[in-house]
Formats: C-alpha cells, sequence, structure tokens
C-alpha cells in the first residue's frame, strides 16, 4: 500500500476541524473557550498551554481492562486490516493520529517507541522499526505543523520488563532498556522533541522480601547519569523529566512523588539536571492535590511539565480520565503563572476515554472538553494574578520575617541559646492570627465565577 | 505536701510488677514472650527492644476526643485534687508515671516538656517549673534506674502554634519554639537521654492559598540546624530524630515520610546530623507499611528509633493503638537486625488506650501485649536472620550485578551509546525469572508460626 | 443580668447584615449571587436552599483539636465572663446566634440540646435548663423570623455514652438517650422545627470482639420505633432523619451510608418513616460522592435533607468544612431538583471555621462563601434542567426497556428458561453502544461555565 | 487427540501430591498444618474448610496486567499448541486442572463458563461447547472425586456486558446473561455444586450522568428473582450467593458491601433465598475488615462462602493475592465458628500468583502457603471457640439487657414517654464501664501464639 492511498483515507471521516466558536455557538465539537491566540497576561492560550494528545491511549489501546476484552473497532487496528503487516498497520496508526492532531487543533504530541512501531523480533527489528517510523513521523510533523512535545520508551509493558527496567535485577535488562532509551532519546532529539521522558514504569517493588532496595536505587542513579550524559553529548537541550508515581503497577514505586524525587536526585547530584512531569492522577493516588505537587516541584526547582488528566476521587487506580474541574485546574495554573509558566513543558493529555465511549467520536468530545477546561483555567487563574489578593495577603502574612529580627534568626549569625535568652529576657508573647482560610476560598471562587 | 508524703501513694494499688513467666501461666498481666534477659543472637532481649513508654497518652491525656470529653478519672489528675497547686500535680503525675515504669518492667520512658511541668503564665514560669521537674525527675531515674529515650518539646498545643512552630509566619513564634527546644534538649542532656525527638506538630499547611512554602522550608531548615549546632556545642552525643507524618493536625505535614525527609536534610546539609523516628500509624498513614519505612529509612542512612503502635486500616486519622500484630512487627524487626539493630533508638509506645478503656488497669493490658508481640516479633525475626533464606535468596536474585558485565555497567566507564551498540551486537534477549513472592511470604510464615 | 442589657450587647458590632449585591460588588461580605427572593425554576432561591446554621460549630466549638487546645476567643464565652453562671453564658449565646443568623439572613438554624442549654448535674437540672432556653429560643425567633430547621440530641459527648446511646451494652444509657430525644423532640415540635435528625454519634463499634451486632441493632431499632411512636403521638409532622457517618468517633458508624440504612429501616419497618440528612463530608469518608449518596437515597425514597460541607480529599477524618465546589454541588443539586426539590430539607451549614480562623469575621467568610457556592449550584442546575441534555440521553439510552420486549422480561411473566431459549432461538448479537460520559461531562460544565 | 493421549501429559511434572508432614519436615510444598483428617471441635479439618481451587486466574490467566502483557508460558495455553482447535484446549485446561487439583488435594473447585470452555461465535457454539465441556469435568470429577464449590457464569468480560449484563440499558444483553446464568446454574446442578454464585461483574455505573439507578435496580431484582425461580424449578438445592464489592471495574459496583446487599434483598423479598459469598478483598476496598464483613453477613442471617484472598493495604485495587495472615483469618474464622460454621459454603482461593510468579510451582506456592495459613486460623479459632474468654466477656458486658428493666425496654410495650418519666423519676445515671480492648486484643494473641 503506497503512501497516497494511505494520505486518501479519512479515519475520522464526519468530524471538520475543532475551531473556536465561543460560548454562543451549539455545536458540541467547537471550543468555547480555547482561543488559541487569544493573549492571556501578553502571551497566547496556544502558548500558555503547550497542548498535546498522546499517542498510547488514544492509537494503541483497544478499550480492555482486567475484566474484560477491548471494546474499541478502531479503523486502523489490525482487525480492520486482517492481511496488513506489522509496519503497515504502524503507518496507518501514524495518519490516524495526525488527522487527529491536525483536527484537534493542538500543537504537539507525545510518544512511547513501541507505540509508533512495532517492537519486531529482536533489538535490530526494533531499531529498525523505529528508525523507519521516525522518519514517517518527521514528514507528518513537516506537514502538519504538529511539534513533538516529549518522547519516551516504553520499558515496563514487555515481560522482560517484569521486575524492573533500571532496577531488574538482571543487568541484561538494564541494558536492554538503555538501548531502548538510548533509541528513543535520540529520536526525540531529531524530532526537535521539547523535553524528554521517563516514567518509572517497574522501577518499584512487588514486595521487600525478593528486594535489595540499595542495589536499585543506585541502578536507577547510574542510569539516569547515563542518559543524562548522554543527552549532553547529542546537545539535546529539552530537559528530562521523571514523572512521579506512587504505586501501580509495582505495589510500590520508587518515583512516589515530587519530594521523594527531589531527594533521589540531589543524592545522584541530578537535582540541576532532570525536572518532574507531574500527572494529575498520579499525585491523588499519593494523597496530594495537584496544587500541592505542582506549588512543591516548582519551589524544589523541579517542575517540568504536566500530564493533564484525572483520577477517580473514589476509585484506588489510575483512572487516566479526562481533566473536567476547572477549580483545581485553576489551582495548578496560577502555581504555573506564578512560577513564571510553562518553557519546556506543557499540558498533556495522558487520557483514556471510558471502555464504553467506544466512538471515534468519543476521542474527540474528551479532548475538546478538557481542553476548554484548561483555557478557563488559565483565564481564571490570570484573573488571580491580576488581582493579586492572594499574593498580597501572603506577602503580608509573613513581613515579619523581613524585619531585621526575623532576618537574623535565619542569618546563621545567632545560636539557640541567644535565641532562647532574648525571648526570655523580652517574656515574648506571640499571639495566633487568622489564616483567613475561607476569605482565601472566596478569593478564588470570585475568580472563577465572578 | 512533702516528697516522703507522695511517695506513700501508691496509684496502681492492685497491680504487682508484671514479670516473665512464660506461656504456661495463666495470669493477664505477665510476660509470656518477654523475657528480659534472654539472649536473642547473643544479645538480651531489653537490649535489642530498649523498650520506652511515653507519658503524653499515657499520664495527661483525660480519654477526651473531638465527640466527646474525658473519661478517665486517674487518681493523679486535677479532679481528683482539687486543692493541689499545677506543680503538686506534676508531681504526682511524676510518682503515678515511675511506679508504672518500674512496675511494667521497661528500661526506659520519653516525655514532651510540658507534659512533665506546667507551662505556667509566661516563658520564665515554663522554664522555671521545668527545671524544677527536671530536678524530680533526675531523682526518679536514679532510685529506679528508669533510663530516658528522649525528650521533645511540645511546640503544637498552645494557640500560639496554630500556625505552625518553626515555620510560622510570625519569627517570634519560631524564637518561642526555639526557647522550648533549646530547655528541652538540655533538660535531655542532663537527664541522660539517648535520643532527642523534633516532631513536626503543626510545621505543614492548611491550605497553599495562604503558605509561602518556600519560605517555610527556609525557616524549617535554620530551625534545625540551629537545634544541630546547639547539640554539638552542648556535648550531646544522642541522635536528632525528626519524626515524619503525612497529615493530621494540618492538611500537610513536609515530614511527610522517611523519603520526603530524606530529602530535606539532604537540601540543609543535615543528612548526616538527623536521622528518623519512625512510628506505624504514621507510616500507614503515608500510604506505606511500617516494613517499607524501616527498610528505606535504613537504606538512606536515616534509621534512628521506632514509635511502635499501630493505626486501624480502617480509619484515616491516627489513632495510636497498641501493636498487637506479631506479623507486621516480625518484617520490621527483621530489617531493623539486619541493619544491625538498634543502637541509640528504642522502641517507644507512642500508644493510647481506648477512650472505653477507662480503667487504671487498661494501661497494663495495653502495654504487656504489646510487648509480648515485639518479643515475638524479635525472636521469629532473628529465626529468619538465622536461616537466611530470605538474604540467600537476594543475594542469588542480583548475582548478575556481581559480574563483571553488571560492574560495567555500574561503574561509570561505558556510556548510553556503548551499552546499546553492544546490545545491539549481541542481540541480548533476556528472560523474566520468577520472584517467588508467594514462597518467601510462606517462608515469613514459617518463621513465625513453625 | 436583664433581657433588656442583654439585647445591647452586639457580639458581631463591625458587621452590618449580609445583603445580595450582585457581582460588580468589591466588598467581601456580600451576596454576589444568592439573591433571596430571585426564582429559579418558579420558585425563589431562600425556598429551593432553606439555608440553616448551626449552633455548635459557630457557637460552642472552642476551636480546640485532639493536638491543642481553643484558639477562639469568643465574646460570648465563659472566659470573656468569669463570673457568669451556665444559664448566663446560654442565653448570651443565644444572643450571639440569633445576632449572626438575622446578619447572615439565613432563615433557619439548628442545634443539639446541649448546645443551648447547659446539663447541669443531673437529668432534673438538664431538663429545667433546656426547657428554660427552648422558651428563649422560641422568643427569638418570633423577633427575628428565624425558624428551626431541626434539633437533635446530643447522645455521644458525655462519658456515659462512650460506649454509644441505643446501643450501649447498659439499658440505663438507653433510657437516659430516650429521656434526652423525648425532650430534644418535644422541644422541635414546639418551635415549629421542620425536621428531627438522629445522628448515630457513638452507635457503632470500636472493636467487633466485644460487640454483640446482633444485640445492639434490636436495640437501635427499638429506639427508632419508639421515637416514630412518638413523634405520632405528639403530632409532630416532620420528618425523622437518619445522618449516615461511616467512622468516627467509632471505628465503624452503624449509619454508614444510605443504603446501609435503607437496608436497617426496612428490617424495622421503618422505611417509610424515616429518611436520612446527608453530610458530605460523611458521603466521601464513605467512599462516595456526594452526588451518589444524593441519587441513591432519592431513588430509595429516603432522601431528607443536606448537611452542607465538604472533608478535605487527602485527609481520612471529618473536617467539616465549608462547601467551595459548585462544580460538586451543582450535581447533587441537580438530583435534588430531578427528585421535585427539598420540602422539608433543608442545607444546613454543619461546618466549622478552620482552627486558625480565630476571628469572628472567619464565620461569616465562610457562611458567606458557602451560601453563594449554592446559589450558583442551584442557578447551574437548573439550567441542566431546562435543557433537559442529561435527561433526554438518559431516556433515549433505556428505550429498549419501554418496548414490548423490555417489559415482557421484567414483567414476570417469562421465565428464565424461556428467555434462555428465545435467545438461542433468535441467536441475539447485542452491541455495545457508546455510554458518551465525556460529552455528558461537557454537558455539565457548559452548564456551570457557559 | 484421544482422551488416553491427553491422559498421559502431566503438566506438572516435578511435582509430587502435596501432603501432610507436619512442622519437622522441610520441604516447601508439604501442609505443615493442613491435616484433613484431624479433628478440630468434632469435624475434620476438610470439612471445617471445604478448600476450593478457582479455574480462572490459576488456568486461563496470562499474567497480564493494565501495563503489560502476559508473562506465564504455561504448557496448556495455546501458544503451546498453535495448532490445536479451542475445544482441544479446553480439554487440556481441564486435564491442567484436575491434575493440579489432584495434587494439591483440595476437595473443591470453582468455575465461569467461559474459564471452562470457548465461547464461539454465536450462543449456540456457547452452548454446545459448555455442554460438552460440562461432560468432560462431570468425568473428572468423577475420577478424582473433586467436587464443584460453586458454578457461576462470566457476564463481564465480552464487551457487550460493558455497561454491564443484568443492568444494561439494552434489555438484549439481559437476555443475553440470562442465557448465561441459565447455563451454567443447571451446569452448576448437573455437577452437583454446593453453591452457584452471581458476581455482580459491571452491575454498577461509571457515571450517574448516563445511568437511571432506579430502572437499573429493578432489573437486578427482577433478574434475581428470576434466577431464584429457576433454581427451585430444577431442584437445585445450594444457595444463591452474592459476591459483594465495591467498585472495579465500575466505579460504584451496586453489591458495595453486605449490608448494602442485605437492603436490595429484602426490597425484592430475597433475603431469604439469596446469600453472600465474601472476598477479603472486596472487603477491604469496601473499607471494612473481613472480620466486619463476615461477622456482618452472619448477623443478618445472609452469610454463605468465602473468597479467601487478601488485597495488598497501599494499594487501592482488586490484588487477589493468597491469604497470608494467620492474625485476620483466625478473626473470620472464629465467627464463622460461632455461627455454625460452613454449611454449603467453603474456602475458595479466588487469588492469582503475581505477574513475576511465571513458573508452575509458584502455584503450588501461593496455595500450599495458604491453605496452612487457613488450617492454623482454624485451630487458633478454635481454641478461642474452647476457652470461651471473649464470648463469656460479651455475655457479662450486655447481662443487663437479660434484666426486666432492660427486656420492658425492648418489649414494645413502653412507651418514650414513660422511659423518659422513670429515668428522672430514679434519676439515673449510668456510669462508663471499660470495654477492655487492649485486653482482649491479648486473649486473642494468646489463642494465637500461645
Amino acid at each position: 500500500m503506497s503512501d497516497t492511498t494511505k494520505q486518501s483515507t479519512e479515519y475520522f471521516p464526519g468530524i471538520a476541524p475543532v475551531r473556536f466558536q465561543g460560548t454562543s455557538h451549539c455545536g458540541d465539537l467547537s471550543y468555547r473557550h480555547y482561543d488559541p491566540d487569544r493573549l492571556i497576561l501578553g502571551k497566547s492560550m496556544r502558548d500558555h498551554l503547550r497542548l498535546a494528545a498522546c499517542y498510547w491511549h488514544t492509537f494503541v489501546w483497544p478499550g480492555n481492562d482486567v475484566f474484560g476484552s477491548g471494546t474499541f473497532q478502531r479503523p486502523w487496528h489490525a482487525q480492520a486490516h486482517p492481511r496488513a503487516t506489522a509496519m503497515e498497520l504502524a503507518r496507518k496508526k501514524a495518519d490516524a493520529a495526525f488527522e487527529f492532531f491536525t483536527k484537534l487543533g493542538v500543537d504537539f504530541y507525545t510518544f512511547h517507541d513501541v507505540d509508533v512501531s512495532p517492537e519486531g523480533d529482536n533489538l535490530k527489528d526494533y531499531q529498525r522499526n523505529f528508525a523507519e517510523m521516525v522518519d514517517v513521523l518527521e514528514k507528518k510533523q513537516g506537514e502538519t505543523g504538529v511539534r513533538l512535545l516529549w518522547g519516551t520508551a516504553n520499558c515496563f509493558s514487555h515481560p522482560r520488563y517484569a521486575a524492573g527496567a533500571a532496577t531488574n535485577p538482571n543487568p541484561e535488562v538494564f541494558a536492554y532498556a538503555a538501548t531502548q532509551v538510548f533509541n528513543a532519546l535520540n529520536a526525540t532529539h531529531r524530532l526537535g522533541g521539547a523535553n524528554y521522558v521517563l516514567w518509572g514504569g517497574r522501577e518499584g517493588y512487588e514486595t521487600l522480601l525478593n528486594t535489595d532496595l540499595r542495589r536499585e536505587r543506585e541502578q536507577l542513579g547510574r542510569f539516569l547519569n547515563l542518559v543524562t550524559e548522554h543527552k549532553h553529548k547529542i546537545g539535546f537541550e529539552g530537559p528530562l523529566l521523571i514523572e512521579p508515581k506512587p504505586q501501580e503497577p509495582t505495589k510500590h514505586q520508587y518515583d512516589y512523588d515530587s519530594a521523594t524525587v527531589f531527594g533521589f536526585l540531589q543524592q545522584y547530584g541530578l537535582e540541576k539536571e532532570i525536572k518532574v512531569n507531574i500527572e494529575t492522577n498520579h499525585a491523588t493516588l499519593a494523597g496530594h492535590s495537584l496544587h500541592h505537587e505542582v506549588a512543591t516541584a516548582i519551589f524544589l526547582g523541579i517542575f517540568g511539565s504536566i500530564d493533564a488528566n484525572r483520577g477517580d476521587p473514589q476509585n484506588g487506580w489510575d483512572t487516566d480520565q479526562f481533566p473536567n474541574s476547572v477549580e483545581e485546574m485553576t489551582l495548578a495554573m496560577y502555581e504555573i503563572l506564578q512560577g513564571g509558566g510553562l518553557v519546556h513543558g506543557g499540558f498533556n493529555f495522558d487520557t483514556k476515554v471510558r471502555r464504553q465511549s467506544m466512538d471515534e467520536v468519543d476521542l474527540f468530545h474528551g479532548h475538546v472538553g478538557a481542553i476548554d477546561v484548561l483555557a478557563l483555567a488559565l483565564e481564571r487563574a490570570a484573573r488571580l494574578i491580576e488581582n493579586e489578593t492572594i499574593e498580597n495577603f501572603k506577602q503580608n502574612r509573613y513581613a515579619g520575617w523581613s524585619s531585621t529580627y526575623g532576618q537574623q534568626l535565619l542569618s546563621g549569625q545567632v545560636s539557640l541559646e541567644s535565641i532562647a535568652h532574648n525571648a526570655l529576657t523580652d517574656l515574648i508573647d506571640p499571639k495566633p492570627v487568622s489564616g483567613r482560610q475561607e476569605h482565601l476560598e472566596n478569593v478564588i471562587n470570585r475568580a472563577i465565577f465572578g
């Protein structure tokens, strides 16, 4: 089947490109709030959000779960083309993906190596297939203008990775993973990727009874240093990003949350090299709000990018639903804007439609709604920045620490003894002051709802 | 009221000293498994466990909760002595406490400054009262042989600490807390305390809307450096211990878990100075097993001591129940023994009887049962050490990393590119190997149950 | 102290009555969305919402928690009036409460017996004090027009209730609780209360080891029948309401959630007599959304009223924060409107300001923000009702069940065998149909955000 | 391929039948505690436990999870027999299964219809294949003496069931499920099954936005009545069992927990007809202990059987691990023995080896360890029954309810008013009594550990 033939196939035939049409438009598949070139705080919405759609959930996943088989009948999947080779199917998938990205109007996409090309029977096949598909992707990027937010390697699905990749008890598995990351990072570099992501996958443990935590951490530390060295060698300028997650598939994942990752990075001298890609659903599974994870990563200096999705507050696993809370996203967006905004990172939809949402149009419903949620959150967060109430409140609350007294305490030039001595001499008796939490929550709601 | 008069009062009149009497004895208040001088792996049970009872839950708490008032009518509490002064009550409480420690047969105890002496009306009162009670405690220690496992300062109960101590927006509160820690650390030093503990209390946030995470972390970093400097100045040789907890009383506590504390300590150059005091209930509230927290702290080099209690697996708050699972404690004990055992630290019962267990005898039931649980866990863990099955399994599982190939990968002398090159040349194809989790779980049960 | 004197004291002197002033007004203490007499779907906002403030958190609680003492210095609390009697304090509290209700502009209030009057030394004192304060409340209601949404009895705070009230192992405690409920229900009736609430308090267990589940359930069944019989005897026309909660203060509360309460009510023939008062924070602690609990209670025919608050999604205890999510409340409001709206019930603020929000003005910030949230949710839910998208989607989705075939299956006149026989004969092969979840979530957001 | 040929294949060639050999035996694959014919409280261990292994996890599941493909290379799976037909594979699977049951020495097994036979292309295929395999199973049962604990129908894996079976919006899906249950119940009857199980599968909702709770409940009520009627018609004497689960695969499963099921059964007049099959992991996901669910089902009169497994306390999904806590199982076993023991039900291992435990021997490790855990729990629970401490404590604790006063309160012949009147006249003032929780916990540990 020739390239020309393939191009003529439309995988989403009934769906027109999604455009901004405002809130007065009635159709389901238009943007009501995402107006890409509208300026917010002097920057366009598209440059603030750097929206990306992902390959895996949207073009690879067949709709299976642990209790049932796939419900999706995608026109680019194998069952629709019983005689197609794996590489032919990979090209169809790429066609479908770029048709989707283009119709959706996102500026970026993301992929794992084995999302875009078949693994084949051995490492040579893997490398050849992948190289061939990188050519395809490069061509597609050129034709459509869609860019790569980040690439990554899938070092967790194949049985060889059952006990981890870099942290595997078998050094050959470490080497296998290194080979995939070598290829995926090179590909990301060639495709102009803005970042490169390392999700922990199965870097964790199922039981401490068979696990040497010290060894596995050393292995992971070395692995990440290898990747960092390679990044510099090839001149890749985007950040490396670790994606924290507390558990699943393993009982305990080593990259539990941003604070844990920070401790790890410091131990291996990587805290200036590697940042985090924060996923909402991973944050909530770790017992944190997205707001917390974003604020923590920013003040620790390791904030990189966002996997924009949501979990189900009543379910204890990674549901990867589309973000639909403007309230939640406004708080995260406020921190991001206060922190200077996204530079290399973006908002990637690591999201999947529900298993019951088996029609192709559902892929559009999910993304369009989520994009409008982010646009609304951006606009509301900008209001909070502009009215300065939150920021001013904080400034006043901590004003005492800017006084001579406060500065002296932090200076390192007074001792515990002298502080105690002075406190006793002065009989200090500080009184509590209201934190005004309820008022500040109202300030947020007034920015969101008027 | 003279010392002599006080000594003549017995607060637990019907209860004889608890002794080891083995499993054939029928009474409820004897040790069936804790035989203090029995040697396990060449060390006495008492030296392995370094058992401590705490002052606060056992002698101070009146049995109230958020939904109801105190149910305890302790003979040393104020309502039994309506005309006693605060200092007289403090002396009675000390009498009761040391009678309890002695009858229970624990070698150690633990306290907060304001558990043992009344705060008074100002810092001067506080210091004077505390100094007076430290004299009393010193005398009691001498009379009974009971030693201090650790002291600490309560910088969270008074309204002045509503917004934190070291992390308070008001520097005077920082200074107030510093004054308490100065006194409590000095007292701990004088009383021969083996460690000094810093529990985060309200070092955390209720809402990010009024919180400057960066400032508060800087404050906390400085505070802990002040304490560390003072420790060295006075020649206190025991470790400083931070006690991780994820939430409660604040929505988010900064000392979330051991991995988070490790990241913090590294940032402020304290990872060689400060260790952790791990509490079971805090571990489980943080989404970890006790086993995980102990193993993590040990391999990170920051393991210090244990607050032995348990939470309720179905409840989401700190219930501080007595440890009653030999299965759970055996795993933690195994890690501790593998890590070289407790040196300065111990097993402190940061535990409270249920609000319905309002009789003094219930205090004994709780502690006696818990001590036997730890003794059983110690004995079972020693079996695991001796039979070496777990350790040998781990050694074999990671054997590949001791090969030339494995060592080279970790050496820092090969690049990602050369690893990938070799993998491709060799067409490596590593196969997964069983982790034998079910077998290893059986090994544990066979050590516990025969 | 005479009534006149008391009336002249203003407890919230700097605060003017809160009025609707729309979104263009800048002040913090006005309603931007709650416009009491504005019609929504033909009914005024005030009649839709039937807003109530509660006595306990707002006028009784001193701001203590398990880890610290009270931070509030209320001008009606004892420490401000060291020489006042308990009854004098109760009158001051009533003055403060009705000043608050009036300034806030809520139409209803709620109380426990011992919130409004001191328990005294015995049951006679209790009854006399309570009767006297009911006179005061009746007078205040007459003066202000504020009405009673519901009364209840506190059968959980006093130590006698440590092991439960109706489910206590001691029948005298059952009788004591019966006496309180007798008085509180009579008082509620006299004060024109619209409902009477029974919160489980400590009706549950701490450990199954000392608990006879069968007996305790029988006791509770009898107790509720006693109350139901009394209600009819005195002619109280409002519903009795059970308030589900899964745990806290007990490890397991018998009234776990609405579905559990439904099973209990059926067993004791009470499913037509007693309804539920659903609290948001209790719903989420039980592993449900508020939306779920409201929808479940409505379709089971036991929906009564709402305790409008929220928990913290990251904390495992009852935080009773003010509702601040329009997104969450819109879904619940939609179900309530679809179910015919509130009749006897209302939205009661079972909410408390944070312990750090120690100023009286914080009480206003909390309530005003929450009231606007409910007003917004009402307005948005009305849009959903009016555009009918959700309802129409559901109608179409289940249309097959209105067909002859569907009706027959449900009729009770076909057997399993005949259904199987026909399925085989027809070789039925039903295909899955998209549930359009993402689209429907977008419909909700478009109703909320335009 | 003839039956004879098949019988000659041994699927677990290196593994001898597992026998009781006591605690002095060193091998890994023997029973140390499960001695089938040993009498406990006058009944053999095998008759107490009625152990069953399941078909699905052990013989069907390939070791995949949401993040990776299958790791198991079973000699009876398709990849080992690329040319075998589906029915040939089904026969091989049955051979492997019965070899396993026999070597393990369990008396029972359990299956879903589609575990044992291929679905084929349509309902006719399904029925024919299943009938053929039921013949095979019957023969195997006869040859081995292994009996069927229960059968069930898988009405959740196929895409047609994406939106539920009985609760599907499409009545044809209801009919399809009815056809499967008709066949599976008939097969269970023919094979002498002791029970028939109905697990909710996807009877629940993903979002309330597209769900009519009332309709779906009506459908489910009718469905279960159809099954009940059919059971009686064919003379099946075993109980029908619903298996509660709170969530997963759906966001909310209707059979949330035992209390919820009880409410449902009452509404449809089924509380005497249907019981529950309690699974440990489902109990803990619902926020309950296994102990709670067992005790609740027993006192509600709906206890049927146990799916013996465990979840991971730190993970929020159904991990179906092997039970390995004697402490946990002893409490459940105590309730079961107190409730009269298992009659029709048994302990079924609805358990799966970890994805990393890919060897066939791991299947034995998992089951053997779990069986010894149950044997230990049985023996320890029997000690608790024999020493009567727990039971006597409970009797004494509630003794007041057997007095005239207590009986009168429950009699229905006194009114709330007369209770209150008498309480006031007598000025009752009941005092709290210790619940002795810590003591009772010690009693449990002494039964378990001596």
